[in-house]
């Protein structure tokens, strides 16, 4: 048996997951599923790895979301069953969609126009599998999805589920504007208008004779905060796995649950303007700029100690190129800290976006690697 | 022989590159140095491909720089023998560094603080190689570098001169406030401090006794529209290869002269709000805010038709998601455009953050895909 490896000998950048916090951040979300009744189909974009989805499986159901067709292949050769694409299909790749849907239990797919449909019903005639389809909806994000009091949204429903080709799975919303709030009081009011609008919708449907299976909901912030999800059969959060600085400035989370961090290496120290340089740059944590709406001085990242247990609030990331991060630190540089090969660690604002530039994440348990995570990229 | 791909039969999104185009801008900066009377040492951080290097080094000199050590490794594997790491080395790297240099000609290094140098000696030491130094001055970006007038500047100098265990080759600045310039004037002021600073430097160096072999500037901006180069020995532009939309907008180059594009189909159509949303996300183009100093209305990229034949002014990438690009259209959305499966190219704000999302890049010319180049990634 082989020594495991200690954070400090990691070639920087490189990107970590705490594994106990993202264990527990895991186990806290689908208590609140079960807790709110619904199922947990969490969006496995945020991390794209087998490893962390089975341990999303292994604390709920096998159900998963997927932001990529790359990923509904990755997922599905490693034994995920029952997948939903959740971003609307492009008629140019119905014909992928049909041949993974042969593959897996279901496949689900989204679409909010009707020209949309006619792709998705020649693709499923011709590979002889029905496809299952969502109808995106909507509820006040304003980026896809179908207006819920319009009558077209009705009719584009019943067209979907008076198809011969393709199953009418139900009705699907993402509330991505939870992501423009203050707080968790905010974030409730969204929340409530996402579950709302969608149920309300689905009430409709219903009511105008059409069969709506599932109900489906979630974005990080509202299935964080969320009161209670009548109406709704499933949520569908995805960075609660590893949280990230714009989620725990927002009120999703607390700085304590951020489970991917970036290990950078001191590689430039300036105390006469009171600024050093770090080797994770754009590339390493993504120019997402962070929760401005409560912050308007917000870095690119929240600085930390390599063993996490200072977070100097004080240093600011306040500008990335390609491979450095600049560091302002308020009322200078002390003696002692940030010395030129001193490392520290990095909790990105967008912890989807900064894990899509990682190869590999060393997941950590008690500041030393147990294994590498291996996550899917591309489309 | 089979056919060639054409441009509507890529999956998408997908990243191409114009051949034509970026051999025209690879010839006009080679011109431009051989003009200026300098060396070219193109960053080839912008493409990370063996590819466009070697375009541009049959355009001139075999010198690249390079940004990580990734791919200092892969270009020496690919022939490449004389590089530039041009980013501060980190001292938990410096054993990579001078087992890298015992495999090519010259393997330059940067440092501008003296606790870097101690690492950098131990590794060339222990290595039996001398590793070549460059001094890092800061010529007005603040970001990294000596202050050219402190008497740290000299002292750090001397002793990088005097040490038995590395070369020193000169000095080297990025004048990266080129990048918040507004215009081609602005941006000569720029050019004009940054090789004004740096040669002054090298003669307050040489005054003190010290021999500087290599004065080395450069940035895409101040490249593109230096007057000259008096004093100045390299120059080291990266972007140029391909431009894109930030360049154009601050004048160091034409719409024309960009190079990289991100082909991407429209998936959502909502004529209501006078919005599409099309395939290609952050994660496909980067969430680069652009040259918000010259438009504060600028989007995540301009839009054009897949031949380019249209540039769509008046549709704005407003928001990026992970996998979806909203783009809202200012008139509304004209009859017979932006229909569900219709595909766009889009010029990405920066091509550099851009083209690393991307595993291959289609090189195409005449609408026909010639070949895909593979770039490297990671550190």
């Amino acid at each position: 048996m082989t020594a495991r490896r200690s954070l400090s000998a990691l070639p920087t950048p490189a990107a970590l997951v705490d594994i106990e916090i993202a264990e527990r951040n895991i186990q806290r979300m689908a208590d609140r599923a079960t807790k709110l009744g619904v199922r947990l189909r969490p969006h496995v974009k945020t991390h794209k790895c087998v490893e962390a989805a089975r341990l999303q499986a292994s604390a709920g159901t096998q159900a998963i979301t997927v932001s990529t067709l790359a990923e509904a292949r990755f997922f599905a050769s490693a034994g995920f069953r029952d997948i939903t694409y959740a971003v609307p299909l492009a008629p140019g790749r119905a014909d992928e969609a049909a041949q993974l849907a042969a593959r897996v239990d279901r496949l689900h797919v989204l679409i909010d126009h009707p020209d949309a449909l006619q792709p998705v019903e020649r693709a499923a005639r011709s590979h002889g599998r029905r496809l299952s389809v969502f109808l995106k909806v909507d509820c006040g994000y304003h980026r896809a999805g179908v207006d819920p009091e319009s009558d077209g949204a009705l009719q584009l429903a019943a067209r979907i589920a008076s198809s011969a080709h393709v199953e009418f799975q139900g009705v699907l919303t993402h509330a991505g504007h939870s992501y423009a709030c203050r707080n968790p009081d905010e974030i409730r009011a969204v929340a409530a208008q996402e579950r709302d609008v969608t149920a309300g919708f689905a009430r409709r449907l219903r009511a105008a004779g059409i069969q709506v299976l599932d109900v489906s909901v979630g974005s990080t912030p509202t299935m964080s905060v969320a009161d209670h999800l009548e109406g709704v059969t499933e949520m569908r959060p995805g960075n609660y796995v590893f949280y990230d600085a714009f989620q725990s400035l927002i009120g999703s989370c607390a700085l304590a649950d951020t489970a991917l961090t970036v290990i950078a290496t001191v590689v430039g120290r300036y105390p006469e303007r009171s600024a050093f340089v770090i080797d994770a740059g754009a590339l390493a944590l993504s120019k997402d700029p962070g929760a401005r709406q409560v912050d308007p001085d917000t870095g690119y990242g929240i600085v930390q100690s390599l063993d996490r247990a200072v977070t100097w609030h004080h240093a600011r990331i306040h500008a990335l190129s390609q491979e450095h991060g600049h560091v302002r630190v308020d009322g200078g540089l002390p003696t002692g800290t940030f010395r030129i090969g001193d490392k520290v660690r990095i909790i990105p604002n967008h912890s989807c976006l900064t894990a899509a530039l990682f190869d590999r994440y060393y997941a950590i348990a008690d500041s030393a690697v147990e294994a590498e995570w291996t996550p899917v990229r591309g489309w």
